[in-house]
């Protein structure tokens, strides 16, 4: 069992404080890796990461959209972030993942060792990755490991 | 706490011997209650079992499907649900509803009080109803529901 | 330019009178040969059906649904279409294809040499067949098709 | 009859010559203006066009995306729409309509009085407003105003 690495974040949206793993250790972590332009997140990826941020807003989930910009940088600013976030009514907490050096694959996403966008990683209460998919899921599978975990089963 | 009533089913489909709640006791189980020209099963309450069935197909979950007609009577015979079956493709355990007598409604319908379909309800481990749904579920809830049964926590 | 063949109807649902293509001529006419226990009949083709009626409503465009059974005949009687036609809110005429001797396909179905259900095909004002379609079209190219008859340009 | 106001654009992406609609007099224009950040026009308006575009590709329609922004506008620069485009595989002519002075709309979206995105507009082959939709559109209903224009036909 691996720890998940801390993230990177640049910037926030939708929380007044920044959010660290490590100070969310103990609650499991949804963590969803997009781009504003990728077809994949916008109509599958990420109003599905908001239908579970709503479903499990009673229990105590922590969902963190993650804006992990690999390609078309200058398409994909902050400054069109916030507005992408403000017309797609994106209530839970984005970061936008650190730039790397050198590279255009930011912070995050190479500590995750992420394949490309969407992604979405589970982190289990004790700081592991529970589950790691990336592309499209269906609703049903993850709806089950997120419950699951909230659990604490696996 | 309310022991889930037995289901009272004339004839099965997709099974070598009948099923029930007694001999099932431990295990969860899924109960979909539908018909089969009812538009809100085929375009989404039947297929979503379905898709449960084979999600959770190396859990201890039982699936069962019950053709609860409780108008059209003469449309929706055995005969005609067993195409419908075979041609959407319908995997899990299926049993018809027992006639009701004197009325429309079948006995199974009857005992759980349905006020339609489609109706999916979970039965827990110890026999009790942990859901009852009517109408239109979300995958991700009703992945979440079957899994924290799954993982013995509600 | 072959003509359209005859349409052999046995029984008719959402019409007064029985309707022939021959009486019919000087008219588009739309064609939907479907069964109800057909997935992409139930699914794409019939609704679809249904949207055409109800668009080229203020036009001469005649749509007419032909119940095509060619299996499972005993799953898909007059009685069980009535209901399906009651259930699904279908609205257009609908006959049932007359039934074949000594085979299974219906007497229709085999004057027009279709291939399965759905099948959409659209009669010119002439007379002669102006489309055959089998499987799913799109909602754009049926809408083309049947503008251009109706405005009398191919 | 009112001629179609002339289309002002400051950026052609997918065309190596400006396209004006005074050139175009005697071909149907279908216009359909987008911002790259109207979910709408994502989810909806913008892939039906580009269905449009290959439906009629033998005809001499010519389709034309009119980027429209009157929102957010430093976050759809031309940078981020050329992206969009690549990412959404649009492969019609887009043009950039001309920011306004002294207000948030741009000119072509004045000149046209739209009320917002998206909104498909079709000329005529006379130069004329013959359809002008705000908002979600049927692809029957649309396929069906395209071919009747094509045929000459009101």
């Amino acid at each position: 069992m691996v720890d998940a690495p801390e993230i990177a974040v640049s910037r926030w949206f939708n929380t007044n404080e920044p959010l660290t793993l490590s100070a969310l250790r103990g609650r499991p972590v949804l963590l969803h890796a997009f781009q504003m332009l990728c077809p994949g997140c916008v109509g599958h990826g990420t109003p599905q990461t908001q239908r579970a941020f709503e479903l499990f807003k009673q229990s105590d989930l922590q969902v963190i959209g993650l804006h992990t910009v690999f390609e078309h940088h200058e398409a994909m600013t902050p400054v069109s972030l916030e507005a992408f976030i403000h017309e797609y009514r994106l209530s839970f907490p984005i970061g936008v993942d650190e730039a790397g050096e050198g590279t255009p694959i930011p912070v995050t996403m190479q500590r995750y060792g992420m394949q490309g966008t969407p992604t979405s990683i589970l982190i289990g209460r004790d700081g592991s990755v529970v589950h790691h998919g990336f592309g499209q899921q269906s609703d049903m599978a993850l709806g089950a490991i997120i419950a699951a975990e909230l659990a604490g089963h696996r």
